[in-house]
Protein backbone atom coordinates (compact mmCIF):
# COMPACT_ATOMS: atom_id res chain seq x y z
CA UNK A 1 0.00 0.00 0.00
CA UNK A 2 1.20 3.50 -0.88
CA UNK A 3 -0.68 6.01 1.50
CA UNK A 4 -0.06 9.92 1.21
CA UNK A 5 -2.39 12.91 0.49
CA UNK A 6 -1.37 12.90 -3.22
CA UNK A 7 -2.48 16.61 -2.63
CA UNK A 8 -1.95 16.51 -5.79
CA UNK A 9 -0.74 13.03 -7.29
CA UNK A 10 2.46 14.17 -9.51
CA UNK A 11 4.98 12.48 -11.83
CA UNK A 12 7.29 11.88 -9.07
CA UNK A 13 4.91 9.66 -7.30
CA UNK A 14 4.24 7.95 -10.32
CA UNK A 15 8.16 7.11 -11.52
CA UNK A 16 8.40 6.07 -8.17
CA UNK A 17 5.68 3.89 -7.53
CA UNK A 18 6.57 1.93 -11.05
CA UNK A 19 10.11 1.37 -9.55
CA UNK A 20 8.52 -0.22 -6.29
CA UNK A 21 6.18 -2.57 -7.97
CA UNK A 22 9.10 -3.29 -10.31
CA UNK A 23 11.59 -3.80 -7.62
CA UNK A 24 9.42 -5.36 -4.86
CA UNK A 25 7.83 -7.73 -7.62
CA UNK A 26 4.30 -7.15 -6.57
CA UNK A 27 1.16 -7.66 -7.78
CA UNK A 28 -0.38 -4.13 -7.63
CA UNK A 29 0.47 -1.10 -5.99
CA UNK A 30 -2.49 -0.15 -4.20
CA UNK A 31 -2.73 3.63 -3.54
CA UNK A 32 -4.19 4.94 -1.14
CA UNK A 33 -4.96 8.40 -0.50
CA UNK A 34 -5.60 9.71 3.32
CA UNK A 35 -8.56 11.02 4.10
CA UNK A 36 -7.63 13.21 7.65
CA UNK A 37 -3.85 13.26 7.70
CA UNK A 38 -3.23 12.59 11.87
CA UNK A 39 -0.09 14.77 12.29
CA UNK A 40 -0.90 17.48 9.70
CA UNK A 41 -5.00 17.82 10.39
CA UNK A 42 -6.63 20.76 8.16
CA UNK A 43 -3.51 20.46 5.90
CA UNK A 44 -5.18 19.07 2.50
CA UNK A 45 -6.23 21.94 0.24
CA UNK A 46 -8.53 19.56 -2.08
CA UNK A 47 -11.17 17.32 -0.81
CA UNK A 48 -10.34 13.53 -0.63
CA UNK A 49 -12.97 12.96 -3.26
CA UNK A 50 -11.15 15.54 -5.48
CA UNK A 51 -7.74 13.61 -4.33
CA UNK A 52 -8.52 10.59 -5.00
CA UNK A 53 -9.78 11.54 -8.34
CA UNK A 54 -7.35 13.03 -9.54
CA UNK A 55 -4.54 9.29 -8.22
CA UNK A 56 -7.31 7.57 -10.22
CA UNK A 57 -6.95 9.66 -13.29
CA UNK A 58 -3.14 9.73 -13.07
CA UNK A 59 -2.94 5.77 -12.89
CA UNK A 60 -5.70 4.88 -15.40
CA UNK A 61 -3.72 3.39 -18.08
CA UNK A 62 -1.47 1.03 -15.52
CA UNK A 63 -3.55 -1.91 -14.44
CA UNK A 64 -0.75 -2.69 -11.86
CA UNK A 65 -2.42 0.51 -10.16
CA UNK A 66 -4.99 0.60 -8.27
CA UNK A 67 -6.95 2.52 -5.83
CA UNK A 68 -8.43 2.26 -2.98
CA UNK A 69 -10.66 5.05 -1.27
CA UNK A 70 -10.55 3.27 2.15
CA UNK A 71 -9.18 6.05 4.03
CA UNK A 72 -11.08 8.45 2.26
CA UNK A 73 -14.90 7.11 2.99
CA UNK A 74 -13.79 6.30 6.81
CA UNK A 75 -14.19 8.60 9.20
CA UNK A 76 -11.89 10.66 11.34
CA UNK A 77 -8.10 10.33 11.75
CA UNK A 78 -6.15 8.14 8.70
CA UNK A 79 -4.56 5.48 10.56
CA UNK A 80 -2.47 2.72 8.44
CA UNK A 81 -2.94 0.23 11.69
CA UNK A 82 -6.93 0.69 10.96
CA UNK A 83 -5.92 0.26 6.77
CA UNK A 84 -4.21 -2.80 6.93
CA UNK A 85 -7.07 -4.42 9.30
CA UNK A 86 -9.61 -3.49 6.82
CA UNK A 87 -7.35 -5.01 3.57
CA UNK A 88 -6.40 -8.20 5.93
CA UNK A 89 -10.18 -8.57 6.27
CA UNK A 90 -10.96 -7.69 2.68
CA UNK A 91 -7.67 -9.79 1.30
CA UNK A 92 -6.99 -12.31 4.28
CA UNK A 93 -3.42 -14.29 2.94
CA UNK A 94 -2.07 -11.41 1.11
CA UNK A 95 1.37 -10.33 1.93
CA UNK A 96 1.36 -6.54 2.08
CA UNK A 97 3.86 -4.02 2.01
CA UNK A 98 3.67 -0.69 2.96
CA UNK A 99 5.47 1.98 1.30
CA UNK A 100 7.06 5.03 2.55
CA UNK A 101 9.15 8.11 1.64
CA UNK A 102 11.80 9.33 3.92
CA UNK A 103 9.88 11.62 5.28
CA UNK A 104 7.51 9.08 6.52
CA UNK A 105 9.52 6.57 7.49
CA UNK A 106 11.41 9.22 9.69
CA UNK A 107 8.00 9.90 11.73
CA UNK A 108 6.64 6.51 11.81
CA UNK A 109 7.66 5.73 15.56
CA UNK A 110 4.95 8.50 16.33
CA UNK A 111 2.39 6.51 14.28
CA UNK A 112 -0.51 4.40 16.16
CA UNK A 113 0.53 1.34 16.81
CA UNK A 114 3.69 0.71 15.50
CA UNK A 115 4.38 -2.16 16.30
CA UNK A 116 1.09 -3.87 15.50
CA UNK A 117 1.37 -2.32 11.58
CA UNK A 118 4.56 -4.23 11.86
CA UNK A 119 3.17 -7.62 12.63
CA UNK A 120 0.65 -6.80 9.26
CA UNK A 121 2.99 -5.92 7.11
CA UNK A 122 6.88 -5.22 5.84
CA UNK A 123 7.92 -1.73 5.45
CA UNK A 124 9.81 -0.77 2.38
CA UNK A 125 11.01 2.61 2.71
CA UNK A 126 12.59 4.47 -0.41
CA UNK A 127 16.05 5.60 -0.66
CA UNK A 128 17.14 8.46 -3.21
CA UNK A 129 20.33 8.72 -4.03
CA UNK A 130 22.61 10.00 -1.30
CA UNK A 131 20.04 9.53 1.53
CA UNK A 132 19.83 7.40 4.21
CA UNK A 133 16.66 6.45 5.30
CA UNK A 134 16.24 6.30 9.36
CA UNK A 135 17.86 3.73 11.15
CA UNK A 136 15.69 0.45 12.53
CA UNK A 137 12.47 1.52 10.27
CA UNK A 138 12.41 -0.48 7.22
CA UNK A 139 12.79 -4.10 7.04
CA UNK A 140 13.65 -3.50 3.23
CA UNK A 141 14.94 -0.38 1.76
CA UNK A 142 14.73 0.37 -1.90
CA UNK A 143 16.66 2.79 -4.06
CA UNK A 144 14.51 5.11 -6.25
CA UNK A 145 15.79 8.07 -8.40
CA UNK A 146 15.53 11.62 -7.09
CA UNK A 147 13.23 13.60 -8.83
CA UNK A 148 12.57 17.12 -6.97
CA UNK A 149 8.83 17.33 -7.89
CA UNK A 150 6.47 18.09 -4.86
CA UNK A 151 2.65 18.58 -4.27
CA UNK A 152 3.67 21.88 -2.79
CA UNK A 153 5.89 22.95 -5.78
CA UNK A 154 2.62 21.73 -8.47
CA UNK A 155 0.19 23.99 -5.86
CA UNK A 156 2.61 27.15 -6.15
CA UNK A 157 2.85 26.75 -9.77
CA UNK A 158 -1.08 26.45 -10.02
CA UNK A 159 -1.30 30.25 -7.42
CA UNK A 160 1.24 31.95 -9.56
CA UNK A 161 -0.82 30.79 -13.04
CA UNK A 162 2.28 28.60 -14.38
CA UNK A 163 2.19 25.36 -16.42
CA UNK A 164 1.93 22.54 -14.50
CA UNK A 165 2.59 20.29 -17.91
CA UNK A 166 4.85 17.25 -16.66
CA UNK A 167 4.61 18.03 -13.18
CA UNK A 168 1.02 15.91 -13.18
CA UNK A 169 0.21 13.88 -16.42
CA UNK A 170 -1.97 15.58 -19.01
CA UNK A 171 -5.30 14.33 -17.03
CA UNK A 172 -4.55 16.06 -13.57
CA UNK A 173 -3.35 18.92 -14.69
CA UNK A 174 -7.17 19.10 -17.15
CA UNK A 175 -8.69 17.96 -13.86
CA UNK A 176 -7.18 20.93 -11.76
CA UNK A 177 -8.43 23.24 -14.31
CA UNK A 178 -12.02 21.91 -14.78
CA UNK A 179 -12.20 22.15 -10.61
CA UNK A 180 -10.56 25.55 -10.00
CA UNK A 181 -8.35 24.00 -7.19
CA UNK A 182 -5.81 25.17 -5.79
CA UNK A 183 -6.25 28.56 -6.83
CA UNK A 184 -5.94 30.14 -3.20
CA UNK B 1 18.28 27.01 -27.95
CA UNK B 2 17.95 23.59 -26.18
CA UNK B 3 20.31 21.27 -28.21
CA UNK B 4 20.31 17.96 -27.04
CA UNK B 5 20.30 14.49 -28.16
CA UNK B 6 16.29 13.70 -26.96
CA UNK B 7 17.78 10.17 -27.50
CA UNK B 8 14.45 9.85 -26.41
CA UNK B 9 13.35 13.41 -24.77
CA UNK B 10 12.04 12.63 -21.72
CA UNK B 11 9.78 13.91 -18.76
CA UNK B 12 13.64 15.77 -16.82
CA UNK B 13 13.77 17.51 -20.34
CA UNK B 14 10.31 18.93 -20.26
CA UNK B 15 10.31 20.14 -16.69
CA UNK B 16 13.38 21.53 -16.54
CA UNK B 17 12.63 23.17 -20.50
CA UNK B 18 9.17 25.21 -18.38
CA UNK B 19 11.54 26.56 -15.74
CA UNK B 20 13.85 27.71 -18.13
CA UNK B 21 11.19 29.32 -20.28
CA UNK B 22 9.56 31.17 -17.06
CA UNK B 23 12.77 32.38 -15.35
CA UNK B 24 14.73 33.47 -18.54
CA UNK B 25 11.09 35.28 -19.45
CA UNK B 26 11.75 33.97 -22.91
CA UNK B 27 9.09 33.91 -26.25
CA UNK B 28 10.07 30.72 -26.45
CA UNK B 29 11.88 27.52 -25.87
CA UNK B 30 13.33 26.28 -29.20
CA UNK B 31 14.70 22.51 -29.16
CA UNK B 32 17.22 21.14 -31.57
CA UNK B 33 17.64 17.58 -31.76
CA UNK B 34 21.28 17.67 -32.43
CA UNK B 35 22.08 15.63 -36.22
CA UNK B 36 25.39 14.01 -35.43
CA UNK B 37 27.34 14.79 -32.40
CA UNK B 38 30.52 16.08 -32.85
CA UNK B 39 32.29 14.68 -29.11
CA UNK B 40 30.05 11.67 -29.50
CA UNK B 41 29.84 10.24 -32.54
CA UNK B 42 27.53 7.01 -33.81
CA UNK B 43 26.65 7.43 -30.34
CA UNK B 44 22.62 8.03 -31.13
CA UNK B 45 20.45 4.63 -30.76
CA UNK B 46 17.32 6.23 -32.86
CA UNK B 47 17.38 8.49 -35.76
CA UNK B 48 17.59 12.28 -36.02
CA UNK B 49 13.88 12.07 -37.84
CA UNK B 50 12.75 9.84 -35.18
CA UNK B 51 14.26 12.39 -31.80
CA UNK B 52 13.03 15.18 -33.56
CA UNK B 53 9.71 13.36 -34.01
CA UNK B 54 9.41 12.67 -30.70
CA UNK B 55 10.34 15.86 -29.24
CA UNK B 56 7.50 17.41 -31.45
CA UNK B 57 4.95 14.74 -29.77
CA UNK B 58 6.03 15.52 -26.79
CA UNK B 59 6.28 19.36 -26.92
CA UNK B 60 2.60 19.94 -29.14
CA UNK B 61 0.78 20.47 -26.38
CA UNK B 62 2.86 23.67 -25.10
CA UNK B 63 3.35 26.82 -27.81
CA UNK B 64 5.88 28.40 -26.48
CA UNK B 65 8.21 25.08 -27.15
CA UNK B 66 9.07 24.84 -30.80
CA UNK B 67 11.05 22.45 -32.88
CA UNK B 68 13.87 22.81 -35.23
CA UNK B 69 15.16 20.52 -37.53
CA UNK B 70 18.32 22.88 -38.52
CA UNK B 71 20.73 20.23 -37.04
CA UNK B 72 19.10 16.84 -38.00
CA UNK B 73 18.58 18.50 -41.74
CA UNK B 74 22.37 19.34 -41.86
CA UNK B 75 25.26 17.05 -43.20
CA UNK B 76 28.06 16.84 -41.21
CA UNK B 77 28.86 17.20 -36.73
CA UNK B 78 26.61 19.36 -35.67
CA UNK B 79 28.32 22.43 -34.69
CA UNK B 80 26.36 24.86 -32.34
CA UNK B 81 28.51 28.25 -33.58
CA UNK B 82 27.14 26.87 -37.35
CA UNK B 83 23.14 26.71 -35.40
CA UNK B 84 23.47 29.78 -34.28
CA UNK B 85 24.75 31.43 -37.66
CA UNK B 86 21.78 30.35 -38.99
CA UNK B 87 19.17 31.21 -36.47
CA UNK B 88 20.49 34.68 -36.42
CA UNK B 89 20.34 34.37 -40.47
CA UNK B 90 17.19 33.33 -40.49
CA UNK B 91 15.70 35.63 -36.85
CA UNK B 92 17.71 38.79 -37.08
CA UNK B 93 17.54 40.50 -33.92
CA UNK B 94 16.56 38.01 -31.93
CA UNK B 95 18.65 37.39 -28.76
CA UNK B 96 19.55 34.04 -28.13
CA UNK B 97 20.24 32.04 -25.42
CA UNK B 98 21.80 28.47 -25.64
CA UNK B 99 21.07 26.11 -23.13
CA UNK B 100 22.98 23.87 -21.43
CA UNK B 101 23.15 20.95 -18.99
CA UNK B 102 25.81 20.55 -16.31
CA UNK B 103 27.54 18.29 -18.92
CA UNK B 104 27.80 20.14 -21.73
CA UNK B 105 28.72 23.22 -19.90
CA UNK B 106 31.66 21.20 -18.90
CA UNK B 107 32.82 20.48 -22.31
CA UNK B 108 31.77 23.87 -23.64
CA UNK B 109 35.46 24.74 -24.07
CA UNK B 110 36.02 21.49 -26.33
CA UNK B 111 33.17 22.29 -29.13
CA UNK B 112 33.80 24.52 -31.83
CA UNK B 113 34.74 28.05 -31.48
CA UNK B 114 32.97 28.93 -27.95
CA UNK B 115 34.36 32.85 -28.52
CA UNK B 116 32.51 32.75 -31.12
CA UNK B 117 29.60 31.21 -29.67
CA UNK B 118 29.50 33.46 -26.87
CA UNK B 119 29.28 36.44 -29.17
CA UNK B 120 25.91 35.40 -30.82
CA UNK B 121 24.42 33.90 -27.73
CA UNK B 122 24.13 34.35 -23.66
CA UNK B 123 24.93 31.04 -22.29
CA UNK B 124 22.36 29.65 -19.76
CA UNK B 125 23.52 26.78 -17.66
CA UNK B 126 21.42 25.02 -15.90
CA UNK B 127 22.15 23.97 -11.88
CA UNK B 128 20.48 21.47 -10.73
CA UNK B 129 19.92 21.74 -6.42
CA UNK B 130 23.37 21.03 -4.74
CA UNK B 131 25.78 21.12 -7.71
CA UNK B 132 27.42 24.07 -9.23
CA UNK B 133 28.53 24.63 -13.14
CA UNK B 134 31.57 24.80 -14.02
CA UNK B 135 33.18 28.39 -13.65
CA UNK B 136 33.67 30.89 -16.11
CA UNK B 137 30.95 29.27 -18.76
CA UNK B 138 27.62 30.96 -18.07
CA UNK B 139 26.32 34.23 -18.15
CA UNK B 140 23.80 33.29 -16.25
CA UNK B 141 22.77 30.16 -13.85
CA UNK B 142 19.40 29.04 -13.68
CA UNK B 143 18.24 26.47 -10.66
CA UNK B 144 16.64 23.78 -11.80
CA UNK B 145 14.78 21.04 -9.82
CA UNK B 146 16.67 17.44 -9.92
CA UNK B 147 15.10 14.98 -11.50
CA UNK B 148 17.30 11.69 -11.84
CA UNK B 149 15.22 10.51 -15.25
CA UNK B 150 17.94 10.12 -18.13
CA UNK B 151 17.74 9.37 -21.70
CA UNK B 152 19.84 6.09 -20.60
CA UNK B 153 17.84 5.07 -18.11
CA UNK B 154 14.51 5.57 -20.42
CA UNK B 155 15.98 3.16 -23.17
CA UNK B 156 17.57 0.08 -20.76
CA UNK B 157 13.89 0.06 -19.12
CA UNK B 158 12.56 -0.22 -23.39
CA UNK B 159 15.16 -2.85 -23.64
CA UNK B 160 14.39 -4.85 -20.76
CA UNK B 161 11.07 -4.59 -21.24
CA UNK B 162 9.84 -2.29 -18.43
CA UNK B 163 7.14 0.30 -18.47
CA UNK B 164 8.38 3.92 -19.61
CA UNK B 165 4.94 5.52 -18.67
CA UNK B 166 5.66 8.63 -16.91
CA UNK B 167 9.26 8.72 -17.82
CA UNK B 168 8.28 9.80 -21.33
CA UNK B 169 5.23 11.26 -22.18
CA UNK B 170 2.42 9.05 -23.19
CA UNK B 171 2.54 9.91 -27.04
CA UNK B 172 6.30 9.23 -27.11
CA UNK B 173 5.98 6.06 -25.26
CA UNK B 174 3.44 4.90 -28.07
CA UNK B 175 5.90 6.34 -30.50
CA UNK B 176 8.63 3.65 -29.47
CA UNK B 177 6.45 0.77 -29.20
CA UNK B 178 4.77 1.35 -32.54
CA UNK B 179 8.64 1.68 -34.02
CA UNK B 180 10.45 -0.95 -31.88
CA UNK B 181 13.31 1.56 -30.93
CA UNK B 182 15.52 1.02 -28.31
CA UNK B 183 14.49 -2.71 -28.53
CA UNK B 184 18.39 -3.68 -29.20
Amino acid sequence: MLGGSFDPIHTGHLVIAQVALELLEADEVRWIPVGQQPLKVGQHLASGRHRARMVELATAGQPRFTVDRAEIDRPGPSYTVDTLKDLRGRYPGAAISVLLGGDAAASFTAWKAPEEIRTMAEIVVFARAGELPPAGIADRIIPVPRIDISSTAVRERVRHGRSIRYWVPDAVAEYITQHGLYRD
